[in-house]
């Protein structure tokens, strides 16, 4: 992938708001982008939206497109029917063709036709509806790419957070809280934030007890697990620190002591992120051969196709993207 | 107690920083408030903040002061050579007379001589050496109590967060969320608000897994434990809602959708609590028959006797205490 290629955008489900924030965020965004997607199902959005812009129905990703044309690249293999689908409800078919969207896009970013990739949101129901094994974007991306760990990193403005556990029963979170994880945890943290630029990323690692343990006293995995992954990613040459009392940990992040948090639990690192209710909240999946990211919210079928639904976070998400994959 | 009685504000740690901000509080807060503490390390306190305030050593703490004196009344058996203990160590002397201020605090409120009691900052260490049972105030308060259930509150400016669990390992919190402790949480804080003037406080319940189970995907304690105890309170006309994802809750309620949040983990209430880092924390103990506060910040033994200690969350738990007791 190179800096000069579009960045790709999956067209989610197509019964959800992705069309139609897609459509908003590339008309702010101004740099290349292609969505990944069905030209009807774009059409209906620009017209629900009521936006005069026309669109460019595209033969490869990489061509360059008419300017000021919304360009759509149409991967073969999509359904037919996904108007017929109408919209904010579960349906099969929107379900296959926002799988078949990722997975040719991933195709092509491998393929070195795309600089990065942006997820529109899919539904959870729809694409098991569709027969597809996976639960959700990353574990779908995690097997196209190979299967290579994964984790996911959710940024705004003020903190970055990497979640070590993330949508499993808390009871089972801290059996997967082990010296491996954490440490495998830190090198794709570390990895990804050199890749964006920083010279030695400054990695916190909060603790998974209160006060971080007290010594053992309030649990031991900060001292059998956690402790030891911080001195083995030291030894590695990687910034990491801690493990700190998790209550204080992420607000002295936000005043800047830290670079990112690697927080032990889904919750530990999400309450914090979402507190303020930023409206620029990002996913990004670390540990992939190439830049995703995506939006920290659904499909919102309450209100799809009534052109209410705020393009912010995909933005956010897009110009992510940009930055992580080298240069705005 | 009654509204016309003075706030007691029990010394905490003499080697710490609680007779300094003690002081600077007290000179701040224009109600009538007596420091349950030493004479000799009250005059020392001011000596070095250099303020030019005389001290009023009273018989009894609901004894009217001279108008512009720090009140100070002394506990029967206090340790007398507290001044030899020094400043910024841990001490069994200090940790001696910390108690015995909590528990003549406590004696006095008993007998109707006190309106709440505000506890400046004890040391564990010292506590522990001079022989107390007690690993901090909250035990201490409610031995003295008679044992009764109590809940630990956190409030800023923005948040109330009560806690089901406290300092427990994670492992052994996950197995305190039973129906009886959460409901027992919910009639806690639904008195609590109550008497602090809410009619009908809106109280929400976090959940305890990522998204709050997902419906049993995620861990079965909502289904099992959480839901029948919001089903319970709801029952006994108490507004519970939820369980909610966690992730979400802290922020809804920010931004004023509840009262007060009921946070199954430490860290869960205290991460949001703690994030913005306000000055203004405060630390509330809910289920006890009189009113306490404190602040959310220890003794600073590093800083003790310099005049650098900030009394704003000291003072805010003044102020909370006096609303919690009825009326500004």
């Amino acid at each position: 992938m190179s800096d000069t290629q579009p960045l790709l955008l999956s067209m989610g489900d197509a019964a959800g708001i992705g069309p139609e924030i897609l459509a908003k965020a590339w008309q702010a965004l101004g740099v290349p982008a292609v969505v990944v997607g069905d030209a009807g199902v774009m059409r209906r959005a620009l017209r629900q939206l009521g936006m005069g812009l026309p669109l460019a129905l595209l033969e490869r990703p990489d061509e360059v497109p008419p300017p000021g044309a919304l360009a759509v690249w149409e991967p073969d293999g999509m359904p037919g029917d996904l108007l017929d689908a109408g919209q904010g409800r579960v349906d099969a078919r929107c379900g296959a063709a926002a799988a078949r969207c990722i997975e040719a896009a991933v195709a092509e970013l491998q393929a070195g036709r795309g600089r990065a990739l942006v997820t529109a949101p899919i539904h959870k129901e729809a694409l098991h509806a569709a027969g597809s094994p996976h639960p959700g974007h990353t574990e779908m991306l995690q097997a196209l790419a190979g299967g290579a760990p994964v984790r996911m990193m959710l940024a705004n403005e003020e903190l970055r957070v990497v979640l070590v556990t993330v949508h499993v029963a808390l009871r089972e979170a801290i059996v997967q809280v082990t010296r491996e994880r954490v440490l495998q945890t830190l090198h794709i943290a570390d990895a990804a934030l050199r890749r964006a630029g920083l010279a030695q990323p400054r990695l916190a690692v909060a603790g998974l007890n209160p006060h971080a343990g007290e010594g053992g006293l309030f649990g031991r995995e900060e001292i059998d697990e956690i402790a030891p992954a911080v001195r083995d990613a030291r030894d590695a040459g990687i910034d990491a620190q801690g493990p700190f009392a998790p209550d204080t940990v992420f607000m002295r992040a936000r005043r800047g002591a830290f670079d990112a948090v690697i927080a032990m639990t889904h919750d530990h690192g999400l309450i914090p992120v979402k507190y303020l209710g930023l409206d620029e909240g990002v996913n990004i999946t670390l540990g992939l051969p190439f830049v995703r990211t995506s939006p920290d919210h659904g499909t919102a079928f309450d209100i799809a196709g009534q052109g209410l639904a705020d393009p912010a976070s995909l933005l956010a998400a897009c110009r992510m993207a940009l930055k992580l994959s080298g240069g705005a």
